[in-house]
């Protein structure tokens, strides 16, 4: 960096007695404040990453790129917290050698949060430092540059916005709320436990396609502004298309049985979902991210419901292999018990989850929906009888699922339809599809799509030309991501998340 | 299958010789039409795929589903050709021990594009079967039942969908126009060459997922309806959000760069971008598929620009490695060079762009942006001049540049952006994106956008709080297939487009 720039000052004008002392101070090259990197200049230095500062690296001198999450000043020192995503280390700026008091006092003041790259040797601590991911070492500062500047009043504390609510309750310490983090949603991004979902709903993602691939799947792009509602009327965005109206899709439904006609036999796709629904629960958005699954099959829709669950148990699996470090930072805050799931996946029929919830006194009738206080009672019913907080409820009523469900020929008030359960909560819907044209127009017919009939006209005219049987099911990817983490609201894990009251950030 | 429903015909009533030879006929229960596959059986039979009928499967007994491409009666015989996806195989139905002449005139008159179930034995042939991929067999077919009949009028010949310009031209055949192609989709995208564009598409996706991986990169989930213009104000999609009114995002950029600022340092994520411009050029969508990087960096730019000029080099690799059959599929009717690209990618300034036109003749100013004719000629002149259909063009004007582009600290007139481009057309945009609040602030009152600066103030906030300097880029998935196969509208690499006059199917 340019000298002038590296001793420029954050804030305001330097008094005469500031300049005084700069002048006697012997370390004043050693600190400053940067000038804003603009690509100015390569220069030939590896910054280490904080995970890495080990007692393998003990005596070594390193660069570090990092948040300054706390600063501490206690006499001639000045002990500083170095943050990177999910790891941090401790790093000790004292009088001697290599700084001056007043390269102290300047470490001292940097606002929290500010982006510093630090200069120092790494040591091995003799007592670990509980407090941080890298107990075994700290780092003694020989140069600190501030590269980026906080501001010097955050809008939330981190360590507030880590802290278990019950530890907030019984200790009186300050927690933050909802909206105060959605607000302020950048800032909250960067604590420990958001790294860690956020990591991990990656990982979910990853672990679906990795898995859809190796079984001969092709990934597909569906078109998000239709002219007409996929599924039915209710509950859809209207968006000026030019001079005329278009809509949100629902799902990528009508679209990946249309690839399904078109012969791509297996597709997956991963893409906002809209719903312009006006409700205000833990577990819904008028915008979502849906995983979604069609598939021809040879002879039964049970062949497709074996392969997504398959698909599940995987990603199941991956998270628990290669997210494990994910998995413990979110439960520090948010403790629950680890996710349990049966190989093969637990396969209930409708009429068995009702009788399960008669016996425990529930009413209800033989074509009656779920209600969400009743899937809850079942996950747990569930649970308790089969030990696992992942299974399939099959043979849905037909009156209960949308018009393109393919009703159950043996018994016309069934469907072959199915939906599958995370502790207890609705994670996909999914069904054999109808692929004939005439008993789909029926359907549609008997649902009341009769304006829309014309509007669908593509939709059905797919089905003329030769269609496979075939079944499929969408996926809620923050349900997923709520659920295998336990988590109790769905704008937990969706990183801007958009409800009837919120659009922003 | 129900005996009785299996012998139900396609058409109408039967008449009475009709059914007193049928009564005769010794084959009666080896064809029909089968009931609709509702699920009813799970029958224990092993479907072969008709890649893999090779000589090594000869004299085997295999069932196959597949769907009618083509039939040609002869005298005792009726041919099929069988098609899966790119996949075709020859079938033969004869009048013999297997099959009854009834049976022959009964697979005769199944309607082109129909779905089959066929049992039948793999025989080896003496003479190549030129017109089929699987040229060294074809199927005795000793059983044939419709799975899924086709209306007989097709709206298009996927023969005809096919069939390279050139040879309708010259030799007076039919060839598909572009829109009875687009109006029906499904059957369009059953050919030979749009099954090999979209297999190939998905694994873009792929390559470009699994290479931002394997360098540490994580994938982000951007919300599509935003509360204001994230690019200025024009070409906006508006949407009727509950009593309010919302826009569709223009591209991830606001997000990806607030990921950054959240600390997940390599963003990447894949989805739909909106654009309400009414172009009807060749290469504009109103939706399309946006493929998002953003990297935080250390000390320049340009680190980012080689990560993202290598995961496009990735791409360009993996696809002639593990696509060759797709490639050469679509050369077929769309013949074309192979995609060249130079280890490390040609990175040209755009002052060298501009003497390079200036010497063809092209008169530009300094700080005029380049019109598409300009970019195709350029393309021309670099691969002349260095044997690549892939550069990079560095150094834009800061006057064609959006409001977030870090100037260039040597040159006030010049930024930090670039531009990629394959065949000559503009595939990649992207920039070092202005870090500190107060410059953004200001960028932004100097392109006008003053009203909508409290609107993107979640936005600029976001970087007060430290921000590392940071670079990224967004490519158009549509636009990097249809120039890595030599295409020519980008209208063949989306599944379903959208443009100001087409939003079906």
């Amino acid at each position: 960096y340019p000298d002038a720039e590296r001793q420029r000052q954050p804030q305001g004008q330097e008094k005469p007695r500031e300049i005084m002392e700069a002048a006697k101070d012997f370390a004043k090259e050693r600190y400053g404040v940067s000038s804003m990197i603009q690509s100015q200049e390569k220069p030939d230095r590896v910054l280490v990453r904080i995970r890495d500062l080990t007692v393998q690296k003990a005596d070594e001198v390193v660069w570090v790129r990092a948040r300054v999450h706390t600063s501490r000043a206690k006499g001639k020192q000045c002990f500083l917290v170095l943050r990177q995503q999910q790891f941090n280390v401790q790093a000790l700026v004292a009088v001697g050698d290599h700084a001056s008091k007043q390269m102290v006092k300047f470490a001292a003041n940097i606002n929290k949060e500010s982006i510093v790259d630090v200069e120092g040797i790494v040591r091995k601590v003799n007592q670990k430092i509980g407090s941080c991911t890298q107990q075994d070492v700290e780092l003694h500062v020989q140069k600190i540059y501030v590269i980026s500047l906080a501001e010097p009043r955050l809008p939330l504390q981190l360590d507030d916005a880590i802290r278990p609510e019950v530890e907030g309750e019984e200790e009186g310490r300050a927690t933050v709320n909802q909206d105060t983090r959605l607000d302020n949603r950048v800032i909250d991004l960067r604590t420990s436990t958001s790294q860690a979902v956020f990591h991990l709903q990656s990982g979910i993602c990853h672990l679906f396609r990795e898995t859809l691939i190796n079984k001969g799947f092709v990934e597909i792009q569906t078109p998000k502004i239709i002219s007409a509602a996929s599924e039915g009327g209710a509950n859809v965005f209207t968006v000026s298309y030019f001079k005329n109206n278009a809509y949100l899709a629902q799902s990528p439904q009508l679209y990946k049985q249309m690839c399904i006609c078109a012969d791509f036999e297996k597709v997956f796709c991963i893409g906002p979902v809209f719903r312009a629904e006006d409700s205000n629960t833990h577990r819904h958005l008028t915008e979502f991210v849906g995983l979604d699954i069609e598939m021809a099959f040879n002879y039964h829709y049970h062949e497709v419901v074996e392969e997504i669950a398959d698909t599940l148990v995987q990603i199941f699996k991956g998270l628990q292999e290669r997210f494990q470090t994910e998995i413990q930072t979110v439960n520090k805050q948010f403790p629950c018990e680890p996710f349990k799931f049966l190989e093969p996946t637990l396969r209930l029929e409708y009429c068995e989850a009702l009788a399960m919830l008669r016996e425990a006194g529930i009413e209800m009738g033989d074509e009656e929906d779920l209600s969400t206080p009743n899937e809850k009672l079942l996950g747990r019913l569930v649970k308790e009888k089969y030990d696992t907080d992942f299974y399939i409820l099959d043979k849905y009523p037909l009156a209960v699922r949308p018009f393109y469900t393919m009703p159950d020929p043996r018994n016309p008030k069934q469907s072959n339809s199915y939906d599958m359960f995370m502790r207890g909560e609705e994670i996909l819907s999914g069904a054999q599809r109808v692929h004939d044209p005439q008993l789909l127009t029926e359907r549609a017919l008997h649902h009341g799509i009769v304006l829309d009939l014309e509007k669908i006209k593509a939709y059905i005219d797919s089905f003329r030309f030769g269609a496979p049987p075939h079944a499929g099911g969408g996926i809620g990817l923050e349900r997923v991501t709520m659920l295998f983490l336990g988590l109790h609201n769905v704008r937990q894990t969706s990183m801007f998340p958009r409800d009837p009251k919120r659009l922003t950030p």
